[in-house]
């Protein structure tokens, strides 16, 4: 759990990159105070440091103000894991402070729900009892997904990360047989097979400012995580690279 | 509607002040691009039009790839109201734009909904069917309150703005009898006048990211606009000034 819990509260920093979005937020302790969000098409190496300097400049901070950063380490896009990552480290090596690395995909989950210890009894979260699979594109047919189940306001896990065919995922989720909320932009490529292989479900469709990756998601997820050392912090490819596999390929041709 | 609807599409610069959150969006068309939110506590005379300066560099735009701008123009705080619709006519007459301008309440209900015109057959948003009551705390406990039904995905207005005790409101909603989804800065003090002087309703409660006021949902209320010239938009501010409530007391009084 963040520092941001104890009484002498700092800033946590949080950075989302690991998609064509990109996305930093500043927190303080539960409340959001500031979230900037683009999807430009810009490189994050360009885009990303510029909205850190910009989202601490425009509300009167500085990286001294931070006591931890937080950033989702995948599955998603290598290089935009990387540029986060490396964004991530650089800050928290130059001021000597904790980072946190959350799923991106249970990142995207939070971002529906904000954070656990928000959520009180008796009060109804518009997903509560909802599966969410969150899903992101992975080329090749393929999809990143995972699954959750809203209970008592809070996303809970039922099944791990996976890089996995678009077909795979959608039967995974037509053997749930549950109203969900299938979003991210693997999302188009599971609901055709839903429709195409199986009856279809039930199923709740987000507004594009609900459904895009946010880094708010990214600090509430991190919420519930343990602070780790900029130096231990790795990025969760879920698969090999693009190169990687391509030449494993063409040694099993040759072997 | 926007002419970003039009072929030859442009940016849609949108900025929403009307509250304590300062936020700017750019729509392409009905495509979110980007959009910064804070709710520091600082001014927006200091904040916003940094915000905007920031959004367009950070996109690799300028002020020439602006169509038009939107604005909300009430109900709110006076001095945000001011501040926002100042800065949208500066570059609407520098830029020779059109503006748009959106009830504030309004577009904090779009901001649950998206774009109209991207609710799509068969697709269920997480809110069909409810009752959405954006309130924000007009002070002396009374709120600034509105009344919108979400059918086919989209908000439709069931009462128009209005500034009112927190007891009238609740009393619309209590009467309503409808599953609501109750947000903004005045839904706390509707909720206790629900739980103590009505049998309560159900509701549903948003997480933090969804309940604020964001240049997005401007956005998507204003899509359903006509535009108008810079020099006719005026704030709807729904009650007089303190300084003029207090003149007329003290006039009567005197009386």
């Amino acid at each position: 759990m963040p520092q941001g819990t104890s009484e002498n509260k700092k800033y946590l920093l949080s950075l989302e990159a690991s998609g064509r979005e990109a996305s930093v937020c500043l927190t303080h302790g539960r409340r959001l105070v500031a979230q900037y969000f683009q999807d430009s098409g810009l490189t994050h190496s360009a885009t990303l440091m510029k909205m850190v300097a910009d989202i601490l400049a425009n509300n009167a901070l500085t990286a001294h103000d931070l006591e931890a950063v937080a950033v989702s380490n995948g599955p998603g896009s290598f290089t935009g894991l990387r540029i986060g990552l490396a964004g991530a480290k650089g800050l928290c090596f130059a001021g000597d402070l904790p980072v946190y690395t959350v799923s991106s995909l249970e990142a995207t989950a939070y971002s529906l729900t904000g954070f656990a210890e928000d959520a009180r009894d008796g009060e109804k979260s518009p997903f509560e009892g909802a599966i969410l699979a969150p899903c992101f594109d992975a080329l090749r047919g393929d999809v990143y997904g995972a699954v959750f189940e809203v209970r008592d306001g809070v996303p809970r896990r039922l099944r791990e990360d996976e890089a996995q065919s678009a077909e795979e995922f959608a039967g995974v989720l037509a053997e749930l047989g549950r109203q969900c909320v299938i979003f991210g932009d693997g999302a188009d490529k599971v609901r055709l097979c839903l429709s195409e292989k199986h009856a279809g479900l039930p199923q709740l469709v987000l507004p594009q400012n609900m459904r895009c990756r946010t880094a708010f998601g990214v600090a509430a997820a991190a919420f519930e995580k343990a602070p780790q050392s900029a130096e231990s912090a790795k990025a969760v490819y879920l698969r090999k690279p693009q190169a990687e596999r391509v030449r494993e390929e063409q040694a099993a041709k040759e072997g």
